[in-house]
């Protein structure tokens, strides 16, 4: 994603603490706090420009959601985007390093997550970074709730493969696959700004559907 | 596969009783004694005109392999591959039906299965018959070492996706996966007469290794 600078970005984030959360460190373990209730908790990492987690509270209001992005002059469109669809009570934003869950979130406190068209660092060298792989599938359980799962996709055959192999021999089961999302695209699938420009290429979206064993 | 009316094949097959064992059923427990050593055994269901079984018996000496192909009349171009590669001594082939391998083997006389383009079944109401459906699966590790190993090959993106799940749900492990295989081809990757015919129309070839954990 093409990163601009974006002066305003700041402080039109703070002007609305109640979509971007601030200080969200102070919320670890209190996050219904947040939502006034105890409704299941699904984070994205990653979000960009929020096309995914705001369609995706619209259809669910059964769920909440908290899209964290770490760009501020990206997340800034994705505040935009919350706003215009009247900020969903049950969606929240952080502004701040998804590699870095743990800083933010505690054991059950998240039942699900999403990644979507997360970077693939193609080099072998740059395998840890991936959040697909074994140091990230340990914080993702340390906060979530037992048996809890991951929905990823990509466009990317190399991180896909990764993944499948990283996720199986850290012991989570696969629920779901698909190698051609688009060639029979589901009906709740709510696509991704990259997804939706990509998807005319005619490259393959993989996906999949993969879940903590509690040990 | 095309079959043929082979009036010939019957007779042919019996004429060689070194290359396509009679009364496999005899020799279950005690496959070493007609390979007359202890290397490990491994097999492959749906052997079809046996490039892919001839090709690896010749590349790894130190395994023997058992190519299972029930159709008669398709077995007689495997049992003239094997021929034509002067017999070697660490291939056999079996006429029989691949899907009652527990007829001709037990526990401990297989280390590896290789299924190679298997029949995709597509149709959910005949889900059981398609070789990496759990019954199967049962079967396989009921005539395996511990943790013996599935390398499953196909052009059919259903069938891949299927088979992914059912292993994992199974509890086994994805050692390996690839989802282009010929993007990247592995040197020591022996391509069946299926797989040689479909390369050049573009799709990719599924891949993948999986292993069985001791429960």
């Amino acid at each position: 994603m093409r990163l601009r600078n974006k002066p305003w970005a700041r402080e039109f984030i703070e002007s609305h603490p109640e979509v971007i959360i601030p200080n969200p460190e102070e919320w670890k373990g209190k996050w219904n706090e947040i939502f006034g209730n105890d409704k299941p908790i699904h984070i994205e990492v990653g979000t960009g420009k929020g096309q995914f987690i705001t369609g995706m509270a619209q259809a669910n209001p059964d769920i909440n959601y908290i899209g964290i992005e770490m760009y501020t002059s990206v997340i800034v469109s994705a505040l935009e985007k919350v706003l215009d669809a009247d900020s969903p009570s049950n969606l929240r934003l952080l502004n701040v390093d998804g590699s870095q869950l743990e800083k933010y979130f505690q054991k059950n406190d998240v039942e699900r997550i999403y990644l979507n068209f997360s970077d693939p660092w193609p080099k072998n060298r740059h395998a840890k970074r991936r959040l697909t792989h074994e140091g990230f599938l340990k914080i993702y359980e340390s906060i979530f709730i037992d048996n809890g799962e991951i929905h990823f996709k990509t466009d990317n055959r190399g991180l896909f493969e990764f993944s499948l192999v990283s996720m199986s021999q850290y012991g989570m089961l696969l629920k779901d696959v698909s190698l051609d999302l688009h060639a029979n695209e589901p009906e709740d699938n709510i696509r991704t700004e990259y997804e939706e420009k990509f998807s005319s290429k005619g490259q393959p979206i993989y996906r999949l559907e993969a879940q903590f064993v509690k040990k």
